[in-house]
């Protein structure tokens, strides 16, 4: 890998520090963006069908026609990963609404501004080492959740202020921070979906509520299931997770990751925490390198 | 004026079709910035003082510490006006957090990235036109005001996909969709502020509520009580709006807007609307040409 990244803005391969927005673009003035996080292991995208159609409900919710083929898409992610030799990466895949002219007020043509970055991320799992340090701390914090009447979790934006008021209300050894709904009900972390274990069944939070449907979310739901782990997807209190055998959180970088702490007191992960872990791994090793 | 427009960009004037910020910026990549809209009358920034202020509000809120002094971001304003020959002016100005390491967390260490974004905008008012081509069509939505508790409406950021979402449920005919918050009170516009006017006392939702302390709020508030008009700000219903014998819209571009209507039934301003119109030009006038 050279020194200097490329990355892919607007239909051209360019270099890191040439790879930019204009200040009128929708997306910075707006966050009115659209955004997938991927990895690429063994230079595979990893369950692209699946982000492929979250982009697309991201789209519908913001009512964003962009107009890009899924094949120019992968063919752009592709592209970039080649052009740095990079087989495992993160990957960043975002479509903002462009430059319009000067109203709030979306208008239906739209020449999107479709932005790739990439960046070297090793593989963790059965065969690597985790991105984490360690389990993490979470803290519940004080911030709410947006509620879905105001804008939809299901849409994953470049709004991400809800997520870093969040996180800038953490202990400085603290990792992630946990956002309650407005009923008092635990919704996720500001980039990863709650897990809890308990008396061997496990727990996540509804995405009935406010509640991003993760990729990764969605693809432990159904490892559990396939091995038999009793699962419920439900709606908690803090309580519930302080009393939990076990906890872990799980987005695409992380992959599973124990929660060590909550609010300073012990949870850990556990048997049911690994499994899920290598579970997760082996289905990266089916999908990627075979 | 020349054909090709200058912005200020993170220290420099530059051509608008090179005015850029990296994809690596917070600003791009979680709408992470603080923003005001200004204007400037015969080239002087009207109400530069409370932009300032609550400029400085959001900062705080974001826990952005973007180390640009007051004097350097009104030289940035008066260099952009000033190299694009404008008196009357649009002006936004932008802080970003600027590009940080790969986290969402926000580190305390900031290199901001600060935009002057400038456009011509005829004066209205007394001597001039107004920017809108007639009173407003308004709609109330069914997009909720993001709470306070998730982000708080006092801070004017890059976070807009909130008044995205309900512009976007207008009919085509409407200007300006009003959103509720969670008790089914009126808040504001996605841009502006509301008010009407029952029995001869004006009314606007209270800034408790999840509603932006707009500028020319606070000037239309301060201007109705110096003219002994009895001003209540409060919460309020659609009902209430819809019983309403006038009602306006504030916000820095719109200056004092009339309602025409709402959800297609009539409203429409009325004396004590365009008193305040003529009493917001007479402060313009005041405060920028002499």
């Amino acid at each position: 890998m050279s020194d200097e990244m490329s990355y892919h803005v607007d239909g051209d391969l360019v270099p890191a520090d040439e790879a930019t927005v204009s200040v009128d673009d929708r997306g910075f003035r707006y966050g009115d963006a659209a955004f997938e996080t991927l990895r690429a292991y063994g230079g595979t995208v990893f369950g692209w069908q699946a982000h492929l159609e979250r982009l697309e409900q991201t789209c519908t919710i913001l009512s964003l026609d962009h107009g890009v083929s899924a094949d120019e898409l992968r063919t752009r992610i592709d592209e970039t990963l080649a052009a740095n030799d990079l087989a495992d990466a993160y990957v960043r895949l975002s479509i903002s609404r462009g430059v319009q002219p000067g109203k709030l007020t979306p208008q239906p043509t739209v020449d999107p501004t479709v932005v790739v970055y990439v960046t070297p991320l090793p593989r963790g799992g059965l065969e690597g080492e985790p991105v984490w340090d360690g389990p993490a701390a979470v803290e519940v914090v004080e911030t709410r959740r947006i509620p879905d009447e105001s804008i939809p979790a299901a849409a994953k934006t470049h709004n991400y202020l809800n997520g870093i008021l969040a996180r800038a209300e953490l202990d400085p050894h603290a990792d992630e921070a946990l956002m309650c709904d407005f009923d008092g009900r635990l919704a996720e972390g500001a980039t990863s979906n709650l897990w809890f274990v308990r008396d061997g069944t496990i727990h996540t939070p509804t995405t009935d509520g406010p509640v991003l449907p993760g990729i990764t979310r969605a693809i432990v739901l159904e490892l559990a299931r396939e091995a038999g782990i009793p699962v419920h997807e439900g709606r908690y209190e803090p309580n519930d997770l302080m009393e939990a055998d076990e906890a872990f959180l799980t987005n695409r970088t992380w992959e599973v990751r124990p929660i060590e702490t909550l609010d300073d007191e012990p949870i850990g992960g556990g048997l049911v925490t690994e499994r899920l872990a290598r579970l997760y791994s082996e289905q990266v090793e089916e999908s990627c390198y075979q």
